[in-house]
């Protein structure tokens, strides 16, 4: 009575990412457990990246397993949580074989200790085949814990406060844009910038260190996922408010200081594009010094790029206070909204 | 500044499964949030069903949103655990037309209602359309609640447990068989047995009534999803045990006992085959009364059908003590292994 192979599976790849966790129970039972700190309230999301959808045929499995990992924490740095543990649900398109396995869990490991936390849980299945192969789906449920009635909510900004967000823009969209097309680009992207791009968008970074700012505060807070202008109107609405940006303020990811001067609209389209995974937050005008201190305390750089309105619409400025036109229907066939 | 179409999408579909749990935020946060009664553990499980894997394409949707639900219930309910929320995943395919998702959510519905739990949280993608339709795909995150330390776990036979079974068994396999071929059993099979196997099938009900037995008599146990025989193989691994089952013993679906007669080896194998959803537990002969007792008084069936033993091999013996040869081959194209 030998290990099933889907047994053997499990232990080869995937029991050392429960390092060691009691409630993991070592990937051998059909649940995992766990019970937050006294004082403490657990927090949850769950967003699959889905090939063809989230991620290209041949991304390497190592910036795969980062990825799949790292979109799910960054909407808990955003909420002020701290990652516990993740389950996984793995739909393979045919036998995934050991090196590529090897690879994919090589990248989760690496996620999960940049972002400490740990594999308790999840599923293996190999997608149907229906003569063509079905895309290689991997959808991580992250579990995470916050000080209870502490997490930051994406509803809460009122008129006046200024808007923050963390880190740079654009670069996720541009390093998409140099995946599809190596020639984008070349007359304006240094080398630099372009490998700075490409990082970007295949090894996005969670600010968790923006967690004690965010808690301290925020009067509210979401991950950039589907792109500022997109996640910025969902935020205003929320509250029934609005927002005036400054393009001057935004703080564009290198390679597109330059593209601005030479051609705007795709620098503002990229700025706007999704993937980014920072933090866009806004904060009372008496709390911003705070802010702006725990945040470099917690290593991550902010930007003040405006400021929440009373009317109920965002808008982009430039240095003369016109209103930019923004189109975010570019890059549709990446568009993670369904409708 | 109106609502995106995902926005609509979500309150016109999903934010009603909430039922107003505060935690749920009516789904316009990026993270749900929940804190488990003092003295209680949270228990998770992720259990996604893919289209042509684990449900044919003409599966109605009522039926989807039931199964989605209750194969993730049924982990929880054979680990002694209370289901208390939900994230899904959902990838599909297209567009999906209001019909669709109505009757979708309307099974999720009932499904909910009835095992006393709420969505949460979640996320809809569009699955890649790369010229052929790719697999509908719904990925449920289960979350449950235990009393601490009280989680029945799937490690824990030893020799001379009793094994028990709820319910019935291979009612779902043969119901799945029916959905494959209306015309399959026609010489032995009862109207009534038939209806009931096409119900096992596309309804399976988690026995959350067999909790209070679980918890306060059961050794080890888990729910069949895969099987009887492979289910307890992987049981038995973890303790090094091995078990013998009695045949005569098993609690048969209607359709099978009549089976039995007319082809014993096809009946064996549909007994043997995955997606009962029955769970399978190991008592202390001591503790068999209670746990009969109990079991009885949660409303739920149960079977003694064969011993722990100490020599590592599930066998399945007949009526005269002989071991019968059983092969779970025969749905290998069901089969959710990965390997």
């Amino acid at each position: 009575m030998s290990a099933s192979g889907e047994e053997r599976f499990i232990a080869q790849h995937l029991a050392n990412l429960t390092d060691g966790f009691p409630g993991a129970f070592g990937l051998t039972d059909d649940c995992a457990e766990l019970t937050p700190l006294p004082g403490y309230a657990l927090v949850f999301k769950t967003d699959p990246i889905v090939e063809g959808v989230h991620f290209l045929s041949d991304d390497a499995p190592e910036d795969l397993g980062w990825k799949a990992l790292a979109v799910n924490v960054s909407d808990l740095a955003a909420k002020g949580a701290r990652p516990v543990a993740y389950l996984m649900a793995l739909t393979v398109p045919g036998k995934p074989d050991d090196d590529w396995m090897a690879r994919f869990t090589g990248g989760l490991q690496k996620a999960q200790d940049a972002f400490g936390c740990v594999l308790v849980g999840g599923d293996t299945d190999r997608a149907p085949d229906t003569g063509v192969p079905s895309p290689l789906s991997i959808a991580i449920t992250m579990i995470g814990e916050v000080r209870s009635g502490r997490m930051v909510k994406r509803a809460g900004a009122r008129p006046g406060d200024l808007i923050c967000v963390s880190g740079e823009l654009g670069g996720a969209a541009l390093g998409l844009q140099l995946r599809l097309d190596e020639g984008f680009g070349r007359s304006w992207l240094a080398e630099a910038d372009r490998a700075a791009a490409l990082a970007k968008y295949l090894r996005p970074q969670p600010k968790l260190g923006l967690r004690p700012a965010l808690q301290t505060c925020a009067r509210s807070a979401m991950d950039i996922s589907d792109g500022l202008i997109k996640d910025l109107e969902r935020m205003c609405r929320l509250t029934g408010v609005g927002a005036e940006l400054k393009l001057d303020a935004l703080p564009l990811a290198g390679g597109l200081r330059a593209a601005l001067k030479v051609d705007a609209a795709t620098a503002v389209m990229l700025a706007t594009s999704g993937d980014d995974y920072e933090v866009l937050t806004t904060v009372a005008p008496e709390m911003a010094a705070d802010f702006e201190a725990m945040a470099r305390r917690g290593g991550v750089s902010v930007s003040q790029i405006g400021q929440v309105t009373s009317t109920p619409e965002v808008r982009l400025l430039d240095a003369a206070g016109v209103q930019i036109e923004h189109r975010s229907s570019g890059y549709d066939h990446f568009d993670r909204a369904i409708l």
